[in-house]
This record gives C-alpha cells, structure tokens and sequence, in this order.
C-alpha cells in the first residue's frame, strides 16, 4: 500500500466551498482502479490548506493509472478552480 | 480527532537505522496523554524523510500535554541525534 499526500491551497475563503465540492469529485478518484480510500483534513496552522491522504495498492495506480485516465481529466476540472497554486503531492511507503 | 503530520529529515544514509530506534522510541509517545494512534511513513520521492502521522484527542494533548511533559525530553534526545534539519510539524482537522 502507497500513500499519496496531496497539499492544495486553495484561493483565500473559499475552503469551506471545496470542501463541498470534494464530496461528490472524490467520488471520481473513488471508482479508480487500485483506489483504497481517502482522508480528508483542513489545516490548522494553514486553514486555506486541504490535506488529501488517498491509499493506492501500487504507486503505479496513481501515477499512471490514475493519473493517465479520463477520470484524473474529470477530477481536475472538479478541483482545478478552486487552486491558489498548483498541489504539492509525494507519495510514502507504510512501515 | 487531530492529526499531527510531522516531516523527518535524516541525516543521509541513517534512515534505515532511525527506523529501528523508532520503534521503541514511540513507545514513549504512545504513553503521552491523549494520544490515540500512529503510523510511520518512508518517502519515495525523499527517501531520507520519514513521516509520522500521529493522532491525537485535541491539539493541547500533543502541543501542551506532550511537549511540555518529560516524555518529550526523553523523545527528543532518542530522535534527535538522527535529524538532518528540524522537524516540520503542522496539524490537520480529520473531515
């Protein structure tokens, strides 16, 4: 198991708004294959920041199958207006 | 719930054993008031980083309870002597 951690800054006071808009896109990442589940947060320190922890069984499931599918496609024209700047995304082993 | 997402920086090439040491070490955060559960992460883009994601009852428990607790003297002087550079650590409201 992979976890993706995806940082998205979103434009000022308009968090509250993506979040609503979440619920039903993540629904897009939801139905990808190799897709485990996903974790929403909002920052503390940086409320203008959405944490999206997402499992994948391989990393391969999301930068290529994923990433490389009509849904990702789908999934940034959902997420894309909401953006300040681009989303910083790594990706990290479970031990 | 909060979550404390914290970014280890090791000094290069001691990763590995900083791993070891963690396994014990954390049994000092596990004791800490408040503390709920966590799991350590290994970068694949920054293999030297090692991410805990710690969840916490409230952020007192972890920025007061545990800080300021002897439980994060000895923490610190477990961990410490493997940082490259100073942690990052931010906290996150589980959505």
């Amino acid at each position: 198991m992979i976890m993706e951690i995806a940082y998205i800054t979103i434009s000022p006071g308009r968090a509250d708004e993506f979040e609503e808009v979440l619920k039903s896109a993540l629904d897009i990442v939801r139905g990808a294959d190799g897709f485990i589940d996903v974790h929403v947060h909002r920052g503390i320190e940086r409320p203008d920041v959405v944490m999206l922890a997402i499992a994948w069984e391989t990393l391969e499931a999301h930068t290529v199958g994923f990433r490389e599918s009509d849904r990702f496609i789908q999934w940034r024209a959902a997420i894309s207006p909401f953006f300040a700047e681009p989303p910083s995304v790594e990706h990290w082993i479970l031990r």
